[in-house]
């Protein structure tokens, strides 16, 4: 390639000298002179006031000081480590959960779920959904039982839930392994009749569980009655060896989350006593005869507390990635705007500052947006709980329904956004972002599957896409009053009216951020349920009529976007709801924060709500305007802004996110200390030296001379 | 928690019996039975010609029958494994880089990194970076002496490329390594001055490499002359001990590609002959003069060749994702329409359908756009080989000014939307997708780097952005022609004109949809250029005038969001070139396709179209219904479609996207050769069973009695 000059060289005179390098603990540093709101103040709001603000540094530092609880050299270990090192903790953890107060203790897991998800899944597989199947579908004679047998202390008792097959997921309806009821010997037969009806996926199976709550078609005289729930021991507990009719597999290495021992099981013909199928629900008597409860709704309540903690989850998380990104970017530097001086930190470029600030606002969002939810789903739980004999129960039942709704599709938005928000810090960090060690990598890969399990969140999405649509057909044909949260469709029966507000100041008010989600969102909707009605209304080419599952699936694509408009929406709000909750003295920058989410969110959408007429190309181009002004005054906070999450740089586990800002020495000394053995090349003499010292000879073709 | 019934429980009659499972092979061969198309003749036109198809397949055959190459038990390899299998790897494809013909040798290259991206890297890294570096910056004498050392055929130098430092990436200016010339001895001193100064990410370094091409400031008689490439030995060759004054070190587990051995590098004081500076540009006398070229921007071509060919390998690595998540979808079913009826198959779902159905049209597109990319780079490289002594370069200049653009815009967007397509199909797997065993989520980990190396993402779409913006204003100023891939700037300077079609039918044509693009490009390439203007007209706070680059700063976000519009718009012109040139009875189909990919893409960006104005609301509501016709339309074909990608089992690699459908099998069949020690539970003894049989007393709290 001619990369030559044609021109002559020329004699060069040389470059200005080279600036000295920036102290990086003074680059954070300075950062923190100045802030525009007390940081404390703002961290015992987002962490629900200062008895648990100080409680979570509690336990924070109980973490830090255990050497069971080390994080920083995870990268390096073994499948076999990994497992061994997660079962450790469990048997250590036992010790709080039976000496801690409830409430405290899922605080002291929620700090554990930022630290060491694999763990929190391990000790979650048995406390959450193997007690917690028992608490739900259990008879108070069944309940008892099986905590008299450990199923709460975890002594003699290690449980797992066995619902998933190879062959079937989200629908727990097709499931195909059968527990038969015999009843000569009033036992039911548990067996998988085929390799599709495998148990799959089954956390804890593998090493931690000798007991199982395995889902199963349950058949009566040759009849089926659809899938329940049965305990079936998996091992002799003295000596852990499968007991007869059991064949469990390890399902080995996973994306991420390797410390949860996920097996597989088969079973083969296994009898268990008639006990063991969990009756609260539907009861099955000693003569065979199978009675089924009149309103099944109910038990939804454990499917929402499930998905309402994954979206407190989803802003932890986000928070731990910002902590790292942010204060990364506020101490490296790139490319000098004047040669010869200091270069540019990375924060400072207006491209970083969008790249990663909407980000922060959004998990300042969610966090509100948890919040509210948890305290949405206890007062619920309360009114259920409360709920005397023969009272209506119809109220309860729709806020159920909405709350259902609501949080199955915020599950999919806060994980799916706090995944992004992971690989958007990732990327932020450049190349570091691909080293283990800097610690954005693993959260991906830890993180990742929180989109799919409890629920795979395009489903939960469009769940919730079709309550709304639902919910707007009922609203409008028999006027049923709408749940606070959806009374923005009210909106959807009127003509949009456009915003009416023209300058930026008053465009850039959470009133108005408010209403232009409330009216994109009703919009959306609308054109949801009417390509719904369409659809019912168009008979099939074979003249048939469509149903109106099918006239759901029809109007799929514009139900999901309806779905995520009204979770934007929802975050929007709750923040804005916040913000006059919050102390005084955090006002002003939380408003800045939520504006900047909504405009942000506004222009990632504009083509919604052009769409819909609610704001017009002006009004779209004076906020793209008012955004970039925003991200320049929140840069200002940015640091304090992070250092307000309060999470430990133990928490963080990065190098790159250490409070000092001394990111350089930690990272190189921490990779050092990871990779021991610098010059040891072990394969040098098989693979390398031969391959400088190779006759070439073979590499040549000897030619004929015709 | 109430969750029992408050009305009486009733007896149940019992479900439907269930349908017989179906067979999965089944249900993927019936996708096969009425292709609208001739499969063979697709893909020997998207492989480039049946020459060309037919190596490919040789090449996949050998591959899969060598050992070394085996690919299916990498998940549960150790990094240490990892790291000799690839090594031995690279030993082995040295037989066919000097039997070969480079062109097939790079064929067998393209496959290869399909198969095994740790070792594309590492086998790269010597030829492409390091053994590149030498060609192009070498003088002819130079590049003689270092070919004679094994520079070549890696007969006594495996090199590697020392460029990025700890605290140093895209910006080369700021590198901190300094080679200082001594004149005394005619050596260089090659140093690491500090701790962000150690070479860091270098590959082949921690165990390959016994050479480097290191980067740094050249020093002279004290004066800087910027960073310039020194070849400096690292390891004795016959020991690979390292040699006095380097300091290296493994810089251990990263996301993904654990084959390739990046280390990191510390240099004291090592001294290194004058001949060891690659002097073809800049020049140092014996005496201490120092020649610099008067045009260095022709060295960009070899920046070039490495980002097109990593749009091919985008579409390549697109191709085996959606292979999988394709067939996997014809085949997995889940809920039933009618209860007691078979269960759906997820591809039959219109929101699967939007899902992955896109992905793929944009697979075709960019498969398209990469060989497009590839002929116009080596036409640009014929001619700058081919230029004369006094000839003028302006017009070659422009074209590689123009490439260059493109290029870095398109790696950055075939990359990201690679990155896309890889996480999306893993999440259509469900659960399956988080298996090691499954593919998608190594797929994911190995090709996450991409977005950062050879150019972060964000920083080449801007250099993109940068190029469109300043040619718009040339074009405007002085009528400067505009290059044939950004003449629709032409339509900036008019008043946008509205599309006047209105119906499905006149929308719905590749002319249109490509015109769309070209107006709603200019009309954002138009906004950004607004941004700066204004931004360079503005004096700072402090009455200091804004300079170029701060109001390209300024733009950022603008600039940004129009490459990404150019880039789209650049996809979508070149599918639609490649159409006529493609045999007819594939016409149809890629016809469908292309419209497929333009409709969805300006669905997803319809607030530019409607800022724009080149659409109004209806005919993006007409675009939708379209794109859900044509989402229909391609479904019919969509596994034959995969098909057509040619990549065998091997390839693929996962058996849920096996050829014959028996995906159940192979899976379960994978899982457990990969875990034989099935009921092995190392520490049970040590904490299992204390755990169980623990005294609760600890956990008791006495209770005094006042």
């Amino acid at each position: 390639m001619v990369q030559q000059t044609k021109s002559a060289p020329q004699t060069s005179q040389g470059l200005p000298p080279a600036p000295a390098p920036a102290d990086p603990k003074q680059s954070l540093a300075e950062e923190r002179q100045n802030p525009s709101f007390p940081v404390r103040e703002l961290t015992t709001f987002i962490d629900n006031g200062p008895a648990a603000a100080e409680y979570k540094e509690r336990v924070m530092f109980e973490l830090e000081r255990d050497p069971l609880w080390r994080m920083d050299n995870s990268p390096d270990l073994s499948l076999a480590q990994i497992r061994e090192r997660t079962m450790a903790k469990v048997a250590n953890l036992v010790h709080h959960l039976q000496t801690e107060p409830l409430d405290l203790f899922w605080q002291r897991m929620a700090v554990i779920s930022v630290v060491d998800p694999a763990f929190w899944t391990r000790f979650g597989v048995h406390f959450g959904l193997f007690f917690g199947a028992i608490q739900g579908q259990a008879t108070a004679e069944q309940l008892g039982y099986w905590m008299d047998k450990g199923a709460f202390t975890l002594n003699g008792l290690v449980g797992c839930f066995a619902m998933t097959e190879l062959g079937h997921g989200s629908n727990v309806a097709g499931l195909e392994t059968t527990a038969t009821f015999d009843e000569e010997t009033d036992e039911f037969v548990i067996h998988t009749p085929t390799i599709t009806a495998t148990k799959w996926w089954i956390g804890g199976a593998a090493h931690s569980a000798n007991y199982s709550a395995v889902y199963a078609q349950l058949i009566v005289k040759g009849k089926r009655y659809g899938a329940k729930t049965f305990v079936v021991p998996l091992r002799d507990t003295a000596t852990y060896k499968l007991l007869p009719g059991v064949t469990i597999g390890d399902i080995g290495k996973k994306m991420g989350r390797d410390g949860i021992d996920n097996g597989w099981i088969q079973f083969t013909y296994v009898r268990i006593p008639r006990f063991n199928m969990l009756m609260k629900h539907t009861k099955v008597s000693r003569a065979g005869d199978v009675q089924e409860p009149a309103l099944a709704q109910l038990a939804y309540g454990a499917l929402i507390q499930g998905r309402v903690s994954m979206v407190a989850d989803s802003a932890n998380m986000s928070k731990k990635a910002l902590m790292v990104a942010i204060r990364y970017a506020a101490i490296r530097r790139q490319f000098a705007a004047v040669p010869g001086q200091l270069e540019t930190k990375l924060l400072d470029y207006p491209i970083h500052q969008y790249r990663l600030l909407p980000l922060l606002a959004q998990t300042y969002a969610l966090n509100f947006t948890g919040m509210e939810m948890t305290r949405v789903y206890h007062a619920l739980m309360r009114q259920i709980n409360g709920a005397k004999d023969g009272q209506d129960l119809t109220g309860i039942l729709e806020g159920l329904k909405e709350t259902h709704a609501t949080a199955a599709g915020l599950k999919a938005f806060g994980t799916w956004n706090c995944l992004n928000t992971i690989e958007q810090c990732r990327q932020s960090l450049g190349g570091h972002g691909y080293s283990a060690y800097t610690g954005l990598s693993g959260m991906y890969t830890d993180f990742a599957v929180q989109c799919t399990w409890e629920g795979d969140n395009t489903i939960l999405t469009l769940q919730c896409g079709r309550y709304l649509v639902s919910t707007l057909l009922e609203h409008r044909q028999s006027g049923k009053p709408l749940a606070q949260n959806v009374a923005y469709l009210a909106r959807a029966l009127q003509p949009v009216q456009p915003c009416p507000a023209r300058t930026e100041a008053d465009l850039l008010r959470t009133e108005v951020i408010r209403e232009a989600w409330g009216a994109v969102a009703a919009s959306a909707v609308a054109r949801a349920t009417a390509r719904f009605e369409k659809a019912l209304q168009a008979a099939t080419s074979g003249g048939k009529k469509v149903t109106k599952d099918e006239a759901y699936e029809q109007c799929a694509t514009l139900r999901l976007h309806a779905a995520r408009l009204h979770c934007y929406g929802y975050l929007v709000a709750r923040f804005a709801d916040a913000i006059p909750r919050a102390p005084a003295s955090v006002q002003p920058i939380l408003t800045r924060l939520c504006l900047l989410y909504g405009t942000y969110a506004i222009q990632e959408n504009k083509g919604e709500f052009l769409q819909s007429g609610f704001f017009n190309v002006d009004q779209i181009a004076t906020l793209h305007d008012a955004m970039s002004t925003l991200l320049t005054q929140v840069r200002q906070d940015a640091v304090s802004l992070v250092d307000a999450f309060n999470y430990s740089d133990y928490i963080v586990n990065s190098p790159l996110g250490r409070y000092d800002g001394n990111i350089y020495e930690a990272y190189f000394n921490l990779v050092r200390a990871n990779n021991p053995n610098h010059n040891d090349i072990p394969y040098f003499d098989k693979i390398i030296k031969p391959l400088h010292n190779r006759s070439l000879e073979s590499e040549e073709v000897p030619q004929l001379d015709f």
